[in-house]
């Protein structure tokens, strides 16, 4: 037998930048960015009224050969048919191998626009514009694409870093407080797996963080913000395309909320499914003597004063042991299910015992009567 | 401004296997490879019946846990419906992240299983078990996947490389001659840009080459298909992503005769268009003094030894005006036209006159003529 191996090392850099000053300043940045390539803007239709045409029209301005397309992202229709139709409209427009698209959006639109950009002659260039809280602070500085196939949530997707991201908290000013709250609950993640300082920080700040202390950046809302970022991106860098481990402190809260958002046809907002998932994976903790009850209610406590869920009545046991198998397909066979051990520590469990239908009801039962 | 910049390396080997022995033998090899993974395998109707459904059978009795999709792969049906009925059936058979998409077929078949392979849970490994020559030495050892989209051949696709390419000649036996030209189209464009010495075997061995010999491996099949393997990996391997340079000289071939396929709708074999496309800027290169007559006649008359066309009716000004537009749009900007410039040396032409309507009339004339 002849055998050839071949070999290649593949680097890549992106930039998350926090944008100082007023909106205007976004579309400077982006002409700046784009260096004289063509701009491919996707965007949604709320976000298209509110900022996107001026963003274009400014663009525009300043000679930057761009196009739109406003699609109708939601969660509910990340899907394949939405990928095309982000191809179609770069095909039409030209695209070429040094052309950027740009999401300027929520999570799902990222989410799109990563994928397609993956796609169009084997990858092209993104920009991201998240607007969202979510988007701030996880979905839109990460390197992931995704879409939801045959009921399975991001079955489909690619690694596909951005170019730049572009995170600009003014845009805040305009998301319902319902969605400020979803995009808290990752928050609330990240100081659990990480960070016990950005935990006392959003313990001091709950009583009063709404999007308008964010847009205008007050000293304590942009100090929560870029600490978030940052944990978020010293927890991914070393395991950017999970190729390292699966065993991700990042996916606590991600193990039994793809199906309660699935379950709830997507009208649960993916931050308050991971607000439920961390409030049951909490209890289990408490349960498994990984976390005090002082620790518990410690938790708790935050979720309830940030306005965020801790049960649902879409989660069941049956649920719950078909979330578990769904993790370990995903997780290279084993559940790698990441419990909190302590505020800003966890640890990956794959004990079976606590993985048993006992102990599971017990733990839902537990949490739902915290839910009051 | 605060900015965070986000590094990572990611390195990548796969393996090229020349199998020796019967046929037999490249069950067992993929069942070692797949060391107690899942096997999703993909395949098309005839090879299926020629060979699948005995490689499937024979891995399923080494207990290796294995399922099978027939598809109709065809260049002229490469599309993301395909590569969806792919999914569909990884998600159906219980994929997880842990399991191998396996490709048993042509080039088609490779390029949908390497493409679904690098969406599915955000990229999954694959093998590679081409049955064409040009799967042999071309399709099946790079790292790309590919579908046609709204008219634009290999519009869409990703650089997924596979985890082993198994190489098994045996396979070329019931391979219709005009697939075989087809492929000795692709080994001849791989002497011409690198290999002087795999140009002058080719030239002594062009009469009797046919499908048995590589399959029964002489001598002399057996060092073209290593030397033309070979030489296709050296010349990847430092631009596997084409991210150092758009000037790639496995390019050759392959600005003419994408739109050669399309008009033809695939009727026109890819390695003929090739071998066409080849001929087109041979006659180029001789107008341009790159290369003398001599070589120029040396070269079309390897091709017409081999029965391999040197002219279509499909190609006329306007469609290579139309190409070479396309050919600029996907390589960063310029036309980057690879020309021979001797036998075994290219060079990467950007000079307008190149480009202009009347050269191109004249060379489509002179190769026209001298397919008489």
């Amino acid at each position: 037998m002849r055998i050839r191996e071949v070999r290649n090392t593949r680097s890549l850099a992106y930039e998350v930048r926090l944008v100082d000053g007023i909106l205007d300043v976004v579309a400077s940045e982006i002409a700046q960015a784009a260096g004289g390539r063509q701009l491919l803007v996707v965007t949604s239709p709320t976000v298209h009224e509110l900022y996107t045409r001026r963003i274009v029209a400014d663009l525009l301005r300043s000679d930057v050969r761009t196009s739109c397309l406003v699609i109708e992202a939601s969660e509910r229709r990340k899907s394949l048919d939405l990928v095309e139709d982000i191809c179609t409209f770069a095909g039409r427009e030209g695209v070429d191998r040094r052309s950027v698209l740009v999401s300027i959006g929520g999570g799902v639109c990222s989410d799109l626009v990563t994928f397609a950009a993956s796609w169009i002659r084997r990858g092209i260039a993104h920009f991201r514009v998240p607007t969202t809280l979510i988007g701030l602070i996880d979905a839109g500085i990460g390197i992931k694409g995704a879409v939801n196939f045959r009921g399975r949530k991001s079955f489909l997707g690619s690694f596909h870093p951005p170019e730049v991201a572009f995170l600009h908290p003014a845009f805040l000013a305009t998301l319902p407080d319902r969605h400020l709250r979803a995009g808290l609950s990752e928050i609330v993640k990240m100081a659990l797996i990480r960070s016990s300082a950005l935990f006392d920080l959003l313990d001091s700040e709950c009583e009063n963080l709404d999007a308008c202390r964010f847009a205008r950046r007050d000293l304590d809302s942009d100090e929560i913000l870029w600490l978030a970022i940052e944990t978020m991106l010293d927890e991914l860098e070393p395991n950017l395309f999970e190729s390292v481990s699966y065993e991700r402190p990042v996916d606590f809260g991600h193990t039994f909320s793809p199906i309660v958002e699935a379950a709830s046809e997507y009208t649960v907002l993916h931050g308050e499914a991971v607000a439920v998932d961390m409030a049951l994976s909490s209890t289990m903790a408490l349960h498994l003597d990984l976390l005090s009850p002082d620790e518990h209610a410690e938790i708790l406590g935050l979720f309830r004063r940030l306005g965020l869920p801790i049960a649902s009545p879409l989660l069941n046991v049956d649920r719950c042991m078909e979330a578990l198998e769904a993790a370990a397909k995903h997780r290279g066979g084993a559940v790698n299910l990441i419990l909190p051990c302590g505020i800003g520590r966890t640890c990956c469990f794959n004990d079976d015992c606590a993985f048993e239908p006992g102990f599971l009801q017990r733990a839902l039962c537990a949490t739902q009567e915290a839910a009051g």
